[in-house]
């Protein structure tokens, strides 16, 4: 029964990200060993390299899911709303949303950054598919003459660096609530779409 | 003589400090004991302590004495300007500056964030002083009605998210060259800028 085979091999997947973000949060990326993930999981040993090739391609599967979920509450909301500066306003909320809804996968995100090649290369890459998502919705803008012509990509990488600060200033440095990160991330893109309209 | 005497505490006072950049780029910040440095700048042990508390202690100073350099650059750049406008994009030029002629105190600032609490409480007294001095600039810009009168500690914050976001791709992720990080930034700033103006 192959069918019954896919989902079980799904369900074990699932089970190693699941115990790896558990211990992530508990014991901290660095010193959580495979052998932990494996133990937490309740899941034979060779089992884990069907799946993963180490460590990092763990980290790696956790963000690409992330960024999955981002990406598709965006263009869930682009359903309900066609104003283009409502919708560069409002999806920052809705992004906001989805990482505090993620907790334990934003503080992952926010705790390794910085600290070793590999894991660099797997925040990259999580952070280029947020950019040029959010370079194509600044690009829509444009050639439909709501934005002015400027270079999108600063933008995006501009939104991305405030979510990524202030969400640290959550969820790491506990400085700020999560309504005042939500609302100033909201203030912000206020300000900055004023920049970005042709006419207003 | 005790100006002799504080002259000579000041010089051993930067040695220690100059080490310390030296190994914690060598070496990475966590794989730098107290020891290390000692050796690397020939003082005696106890002297150390004469100076600072713990590791955290020189990274404290590190940054304490980076901010200055940034905040007293950004003053210097005042002298020459007077338009607000043009001030608060041309500042963002002589900030990325500033780090890049730093480069190895942009690169210890951009590996040790979300690692410990001790060293998060670091960066948090650099960020925020930035962050204030970014704060007070926009209120000028308010009070002299060059600004809308917006909420100015999201803009702030926003301000040094995209300029550690961007200084992280450059001195970390080797993404993009210091001229693309330089051009970014102020490009960015430009689109904001717009964003701020009460009239144009």
């Amino acid at each position: 029964m192959p069918i019954a085979k896919t989902k079980q091999n799904k369900e074990r997947r699932q089970k190693l990200l699941e115990s790896a973000v558990i211990l992530f949060i508990e014991k901290g990326y660095f010193n959580t060993s495979i052998r932990d993930i494996i133990v937490l999981s309740e899941i034979g040993t060779g089992t884990f390299y069907n799946y993963f090739i180490d460590k990092e391609d763990v980290l790696k599967a956790l963000l690409e899911e992330f960024a999955d979920k981002i990406i598709s509450s965006i263009k869930d909301y682009y359903q309900q709303e066609t104003d283009i500066y409502v919708r560069f306003v409002e999806t920052k909320r809705v992004t906001m949303e989805v990482f505090t809804q993620n907790e334990a996968l934003s503080e992952i995100y926010s705790r390794v950054a910085g600290a070793s090649t590999p894991i660099d290369q797997c925040l990259q890459q999580f952070e280029d598919r947020l950019i040029e998502f959010y370079t194509r919705n600044i690009e829509y803008g444009i050639k439909f003459g709501v934005f002015r012509n400027i270079p999108a990509s600063p933008i995006a990488h501009s939104i991305l660096a405030i979510e990524k600060f202030l969400l640290y200033k959550w969820v790491v440095l506990k400085a700020i609530t999560k309504e005042e990160m939500i609302e100033m991330v909201v203030s912000f893109h206020e300000t900055l779409a004023n920049g970005l309209l042709n006419t207003r």
